[in-house]
């Protein structure tokens, strides 16, 4: 059951680099790891979720990986679509979106 | 101990009205009522927190407040600003963002 | 040329219903009829754009299109990527998100 | 006449340093040189502005100065709050989210 489709993006500050693909691309990997039900996008991934909960575990995996990369800062933006009256699926909310 | 400073903004959707006062009046009671710190700002409200838990316990009572006052569907906001390598807190961002 | 990509939600604020999709397709549509190459998310669409002129022209027709179904309250949500060094490319920022 | 409040965080990446304070502090001091009326935030800095134009040039020139700084990369995450049945000010949406 998806209660909420949460799109949500991840990325360290202070490396050294303008890259940040590496950070990235675990970032994924631990989504994935999750078992919940996500897309990639360009600027956040789509996630599918039932809890707040899920959330917060979520974030601090992704937190303990990026600490053992070395990274000392990082941004995270969400933006959480909730709706109380019915469940939310991602390719449904993309399907809408694109007048289908 | 902060150890980051999570901007949290909470809008109810399909209300029937453009005023959204009442709901983020809500919101903002329900924060303050947590007994974290925080700073009311016109797009966001800056909270600060030690936890992801703390996010997801907080966003679990706003979310049943809200279902109280009828709201069927919500979009969340929210930036979080994690520092590994010291505390942050909101009146020390803003100054240091002011230059000072 | 893409210098930036620009990851953009749109959602009306005090329709009577909690269900947006009429407004998020004419959003869509009028992303598609700017030509700009975009790519639909559950959360955000991803556009790759060459200048901040183009995301405020595209605002303005946007918000003229919702004026025009009523919607008296419009909230945006936008994340931009921008590269000093390189071009930026949706698939190929997905790609790098996804490890490949 | 404010037709919306636009809240604005710019981060740079890639810098090689988790302090981000100078880049943030800079951006600050090209919005205070707009004339526009602000707020400063600690995850965001509330902006009156009267249309996407405005936005647009703030965004350029902020985007200059951090070209002559060395960034390679900037992080840009914008909400933007706009109301087409009245105006929108800063204080008045504090004061309403404080349930004054």
């Amino acid at each position: 059951m998806a209660k909420m489709v949460v799109s949500l993006s991840v990325v360290p500050l202070g490396t050294g680099s303008p890259s940040v693909s590496k950070y990235v691309a675990r970032v994924t990997e631990i989504i994935k790891s999750s078992g919940l039900k996500y897309k990639t996008g360009a600027g956040f991934t789509d996630i599918e979720m039932d809890s707040y909960q899920q959330l917060a575990d979520l974030l601090g995996k992704i937190e303990e990986a990026l600490i053992g990369m070395g990274v000392q800062r990082i941004s995270i933006t969400i933006k959480i679509d909730r709706r109380l009256d019915k469940e939310l699926h991602i390719e449904e909310k993309i399907a809408k979106a694109e007048g289908l």
